[in-house]
């Protein structure tokens, strides 16, 4: 039996270059379908297209409107083939009222992670975490946010208690930061494509400055720097510059050998109020 | 009189979202022109095409091939209009033996950033510079060094001499993190098509690292927050991921009013040796 997540992200072969995928429900947070998600289907598109190199390296998306649950094309068009990357820029859309809208632009460079040099010398830490059971797991949330957020059912995201104060209805810290242990619901391991969903999973650290609510992205860029060791993961989210409307939301994926293996960035707008 | 930075990144309408540019020798870096200038140009261009939306908030520029100096076309397609932002993806190409070559691919979104709001909850604490007398000037390279980089006759950047070790023959900090203050040579107010090209105007962080070289960027995207303050900028690179071949390297750009105005973060390749 496949797992949920591959069904989530499958993509099928529609014409050179096109393909067809079917974003899934499950995955909806807010006003519309998760934008890590909907990045990860298209960078299982640009997988499929690439023969050779399978592993995002860096993958950029411009959010054009709000993706919704159901049918949608990716186009990609090959902008150069090297021996070690390949480039491409990609575009997700969908129809409405029987019209083609842009959704997402995507830029991304693949590569081939099994061929990088094994030079590691990171002076980044990784989060500091009380143990998964001292945690707080946000599928445990009440009905009226998983209405809003069904896509909390896909995963197991085990938040620091220190920082998910306003997720348990507390006080927030004050500080623009969550972090936490995380895998997919049905322990599908977590490969490249999938740490594309990771870095936008965690509440937006906004929650943490009493402003909860969903955070539109503007854009959010990938870098994939390895392919992560079986087991949990630790992800950390954090914002350094709230400021004019807009906030930078960093993530960080640390694997189970200590190991950095995604870094991300993205721009959002300022929260808009929940429900 | 006009500025020289003016000069260099004009552009010229050239058709239907088309302009014509010269990239200048004189921002010639290593292997080619340099990355944030190329950016800056194509933003120029991407400001010229959007009225009322004339400042880039987020710009990502992926590279295809070195550009070198001389003519440059400038393709630009509106992917979306809307009230506050407008999206475009844009190509800049150099004709090369009578064919067209790709060499930048850019995705960006542009508003107005005199239209953002006043709310502003900065956490990042600006660079420690000593002053500017004490720092290194780095016009004051010697002839071999700019003869590679010539760039540097184009901006004054006083480097805090505590990690410009390898810069000035010395040992390297061993620490990933450059800073120092900057403006342009012929002290023209840096504004938020100028802030593109001074996040990648400081030496490689991989210097401070024993590696010294010119270090290609695969991708680099910028935030604009605000449009800066008259007067000095500080800069600050610093890389906390060097690894597999790879390192990312976030530039942080503060004003003389004590505000972040820039973010950004590039993957690059480990150095090439000089010359």
């Amino acid at each position: 039996m496949g797992y949920e997540y591959d069904e989530a992200i499958a993509v099928s072969p529609a014409g050179p270059g096109e393909y067809a995928a079917d974003l899934q429900a499950g995955w909806v947070v807010g006003g519309g379908v998760n934008g890590g998600y909907v990045l990860s289907v298209i960078g299982n598109a640009i997988k499929a297209q690439l023969d050779g190199h399978p592993d995002p390296y860096t993958i950029s998306g411009y959010y054009l409107s709000a993706t919704t649950p159901g049918p949608a094309t990716i186009r990609i068009e090959e902008l150069r083939r090297g021996r070690g990357t390949s480039t491409v820029r990609a575009t997700l859309g969908q129809v409405v009222d029987g019209e083609h809208v842009d959704r997402v632009s995507v830029l991304a460079t693949y590569g081939d992670l099994t061929r990088v040099g094994g030079d590691i010398r990171t002076t980044a830490t990784p989060p500091e975490l009380p143990p998964v059971e001292e945690c707080v797991l946000t599928s445990t949330a009440p009905p009226d946010v998983k209405a809003f957020v069904p896509m909390l059912d896909r995963f197991a995201m085990h938040l620091d208690p220190a920082c998910a104060g306003t997720f348990v209805g507390g006080a927030p810290s004050g500080r623009a930061m969550i972090q936490g242990w995380f895998e997919l619901a049905d322990h599908r391991p977590i490969d490249p494509i999938a740490l594309v969903t990771a870095v936008d999973l965690l509440p937006p650290v906004t929650f943490e400055l009493g402003m909860p609510g969903w955070a539109p992205t503007l854009e959010l860029t990938v870098h994939i720097r390895a392919t992560p060791a079986p087991g949990l993961l630790r992800l950390r989210h954090e914002s350094r510059n709230f400021a004019g409307g807009f906030f930078e939301e960093d993530c960080e994926v640390w694997d189970s050998a200590g190991r950095l293996v995604a870094q991300s960035r993205q721009l959002a707008l300022a929260p808009r109020p929940l429900g």
